[in-house]
């Protein structure tokens, strides 16, 4: 879409020199966006992002226009967020591809009666596909992976080699993402990216593995996942890390490889867990960890202070 | 279904005049009781209740006989709750209909394959149903809605305009209602309600919304509900609201407007919690909510006091 | 499976004497396990099982191999444990059965649209099984249960009487069980028991009840699950029970007859709850708990005591 249609559709106030009306492509954060993205700066943190962006055209408050790159368009706005989520309705993907190639599948591979393939679908060699299932349109599926009853893949995510999943799992639907605006309307800011499950995962019943609003949500090869456990978007889930049920993971953070986290626990979002942390059961991480170690609680505690000060508490009963 | 009827068939010792012996149309709390439904009390806290209700009648333990109002006839049981329960069952609505319309489609609406449309079921215009969702008999979903695949939507719930439901969301299950018999044996009551989903509403993936018990579940305008969120039988969820992952609300509890709860977070049930209330991650709810603010932990507190108490506690490691 | 081929498979160093080399019908736990079963001994303090355990032979670490009793063999190896993954594989049921009967359905059963039947599919009288649901291979139901729409039952499990079993529900996924391997990788245990639902038993919408690694995992009679709720392997859930919404059940664990658990509540692995216990909401509960009563928090009190904790920590404030 031309970058003079979106500062239409969007009231923006610009005049735009015919030579800069490049074709705009998607939205991208700051850091990640290419030459034919747009981006926004809502939240001042993000400041040295934007001297350094390579963004097309920035929604930028007014204020911070004299920190926009010279490589980079300033659309001035209010409310650069809201304007995100308004364009973010410009990239959508069709909720159903009316042309594309028919599914290609692999051989020795079974798919079960009712199973919807979507167009552009790829699948590999050996895999079942059971009753129920939907392979959204785009979606690509590797060798050996088995995808039992009822499970819903959304359009374009990536399923890899010797995956299981389990009946009820939802990969792909959309992040939880919203732009509120001055009167407390709620606009959604549409995910289109996606999710990419690499090889020797298995994901449990009934989990949900929300799409990226830009570029992928990754679960890394090995990396195995109980049941009813929620991957809100953006997140990164390192390889041969283990999530027992009803985990939760809150949007944009990474956890990185062979990290353990105990039934019921949280991680609150945009956090780095480094590679061999281990969580205990019921806990609730707000704060990055750096080196590993075990970790228990809400507010969370190495877990030997955890066990300290659960003793020191319970002397208060005394 | 005659009141002389129901009598009959619960073995209440009751000699019904023939003209009291009306056509019973439903069950409902002594407050909401029309004239042609039936009503219990249990609990003795509602007895103010009682005293105004218009139900043509209650079933009601002896010692609170004087309490009934003349308008209603007293069913005198030992056990009025699980009276309400045996009786439950005369109403309930059929598993699957017979007879009725066939549905009505709006124009430029697309059902995909492997779609189920109940009897009776109305469908706006502009709307998407993709494969293998159910919509149960006397359904009504308004224009510009999608429902992603595999989604299930029980016998007579509503869901509004431009609404968005993501895979594997059920709508109108039962509410977890049962009333224990002197033998310990759990009664259903069955949950002759149902659940309404006003407009501009998106419900994440894997979310169940129970329908009422009498009357409605409702969620209203422009709220927006992420993966993995349990909202019981007969709550209220205010406009604009935003309630994250794997957040579970009680029974009978209402969230006003502008609510906004972090993941992970309950909220016990007969609760009201006020519009513009913001309760943060992991929290558990016990209480009303009066006017707003910030509330945090479990045991709950205002935020600003749970920080300062996490930092006394934490001080006990000392 | 032969003994013999197993060790072969597995590069275990035996010579097996030819009387020696009997049919291999699965895997059990060493106090189990029959005479035709394979057991394994990975932690210390199983050591007795070890002494009284029928099992054909056992994966073992040479430091134990005095312990072993006469009947059985010892299968020495550095990782009993991941061996024990390796051949779990070998006794897998098949995906999707390509032998056996047409499905058996009792009469006034009635199959809605897109209901997948397997191989030696069993359903009794009176049944309603709605559309989307997946009833798999081997897999018997009773009488009068309800099964409603986008179900899905693994091969093998068994339903009762008069069930009624919400949408989204998952039985019989797989347990999350892996032996992590010298070098990090989750090495898979096929999970080869099944899930059985005695009568009256009621299951909410989107549960997940995962089916035994050996044997099976049990609801048990008269027993109600809200929404949301996750089940582990080889739980045994008793008779009369009530699990509230978003509850969690670790592996092994029993509760007794009786017992309510309040929402989000979760119970560790490898626990025996007594009959009549009460456990309230968003508790986390790591401890037996032999003589019921009511129990609270994270770590766990008695109820009583927990208020009075809470009490005091509070006044921490001033």
């Amino acid at each position: 879409m031309k970058l003079s249609h979106i500062i239409e559709k969007l009231n923006i106030n610009y005049s735009l020199n015919q030579k800069d009306d490049i074709d705009i492509v998607g939205l991208n954060t700051l850091e990640k966006a290419k030459i034919n993205e747009i981006s926004f700066l809502e939240n001042s943190k993000y400041l040295s992002d934007l001297k350094n962006t390579k963004a097309a055209a920035v929604f930028i408050k007014k204020y911070f226009i004299n920190d926009i790159p010279l490589n980079s368009i300033a659309l001035i706005c209010d409310e650069p967020y809201v304007n995100l989520a308004h364009s973010s309705s410009f990239f959508k993907y069709p909720l159903i591809k009316t042309s594309g190639s028919k599914p290609n599948i692999g051989s020795n591979t079974q798919i079960m009666s009712n199973v919807h393939l979507g167009k552009d679908v790829i699948i590999g060699n050996n895999c079942t596909i059971m009753s129920g299932s939907f392979i959204g349109d785009g979606v690509v599926i590797g060798s050996n992976t088995i995808i039992y009853a009822n499970v819903t893949i959304y359009t374009n995510c990536k399923v890899g080699d010797n995956c299981i999943i389990h009946s009820g799992t939802v990969i792909g639907s959309d992040g939880f993402g919203f732009a509120t605006n001055k009167i407390g309307k709620h606009i959604k800011i549409y995910q289109n990216g996606n999710v990419i499950i690499q090889n020797d995962v298995e994901l449990g019943a009934n989990c949900t593995i929300d799409r990226a609003v830009f570029n992928s949500t990754i679960i890394k090869t090995g990396t195995k996942i109980d049941n009813l456990v929620h991957i809100a978007h953006n997140c990164q889930i390192g390889e041969y890390t283990l999530l027992a049920g009803q985990v939760g993971i809150a949007g944009s953070t990474n956890l990185g490889k062979r990290v353990i986290i105990g039934g019921q626990s949280g991680v609150s979002g945009h956090l780095n867990i480094s590679s061999n942390t281990i969580i205990t059961s019921r806990a609730g991480i707000t704060k990055n960890i750096k080196n590993g170690g075990i970790w228990s609680g809400f507010p969370m505690f190495e877990h030997t202070k955890w066990l300290k000060l659960q003793a020191k508490i319970s002397k208060l009963l005394k």
